[in-house]
């Protein structure tokens, strides 16, 4: 039996593929648009097109971007000598809100995770690689999240380093293990940072 | 500082309008929307601008519709001696699902809260009283939420409604006082609806 208009069952059917939201929540939301104003929902609707044409990776550290390279890799005052590598975009910005480093990132888009079928191919390790082979390049940061993946993933990346001879180091354990970068506190990326050590 | 790309920022803002979705999960949503495939985006906004361009409410009982009148206002086999009034679209879908009743319905876009500065001018009950009018219509049962500003509702439009010497019904209290008729389970609304007694 269909309950509702074509249209607002279609709208219910798209806010329940996003994450978290149920059956219940879609249809509160789907009412909530369209007791929006006209105006309102078209912008809705103008942001989430927006955002899937315009937003690229930048070519340079695979930040999330919208010209071919992001404002942080065009900056001439952040220190080109580091890279800090991060999992996500989300966790370069958590970083960036300690307003303690002041080198470039590196964002892999993902972790190594062999049971979600994830392997180094799939990830943007590649193009840190061909980063590395600049002279420029003294550090290597790697800020990956504390937990099993996070850390296969940083293990294998400085293995692959290795032969560049750059000083290679991880994030402190200033974090709580099995916490994620993203949600940290200020205070304790900040510490995390400051207490990083060198690989071996 | 601004710390991600424009678009992806007002992305973010977007869903941080919607009700429930604080900043975090409007930061997850957005960054679902960006792994979507472009089809899937644009899916989602077309399904936006189509909900709030195409739908209406129905010239009869208010319901929301996408042609003139709904299509349970068109059925010629509801009875349309019975009329049950709600206070929302989703309280007729949950009524509509006990498969109980074949009657005709009077959406009312709301209950009367002072609180909240909504008057019964504020909601469909002219339209209601010119559908009392008619000589077809032989009872009206009042659906509305059994909490107080539902109740409040009901007495007001009963008392409006004594005049033209129709019966007026009112839901049985067998959903627990302070629920929703939204969220009752088919049983409880069931049971309501058989048990509806007659206002004095």
């Amino acid at each position: 039996m269909r309950h509702y208009a074509a249209p607002l069952e279609k709208l219910i059917e798209q806010f329940e593929k996003l994450p978290g939201v149920g059956h219940k929540s879609a249809t509160r939301l789907a009412f909530h648009v369209l007791a929006m104003s006209k105006e309102d929902a078209s912008a809705f609707a103008q942001a989430i097109i927006e955002a899937k044409t315009v937003i690229k990776t930048c070519s340079v550290c695979q930040n999330l971007t919208e010209g071919d390279k992001c404002p942080i890799c065009s900056d001439p005052t952040r220190d080109a000598s580091t890279i800090c590598v991060v999992a996500l975009p989300q966790d370069l910005i958590a970083i960036e809100r300690t307003r303690e480093y002041n080198g470039l990132y590196h964002v892999l888009h993902g972790v190594i995770s062999p049971l979600n079928n994830i392997g180094p191919e799939d990830i943007r390790i590649r193009e840190l690689l061909q980063r590395a082979a600049s002279d420029e390049v003294k550090e290597i940061i790697l800020a990956t999240n504390p937990d099993t993946e996070g850390e296969t993933t940083a293990m294998y990346i400085a293995r692959l380093l290795r032969p560049f001879g750059i000083k290679i180091t991880r994030l402190a354990y200033g974090m709580p293990v099995g916490g994620h970068v993203e949600f940290s506190d200020q205070k304790t990326l900040s510490m995390a940072l400051e207490g990083r050590r060198e690989l071996q």
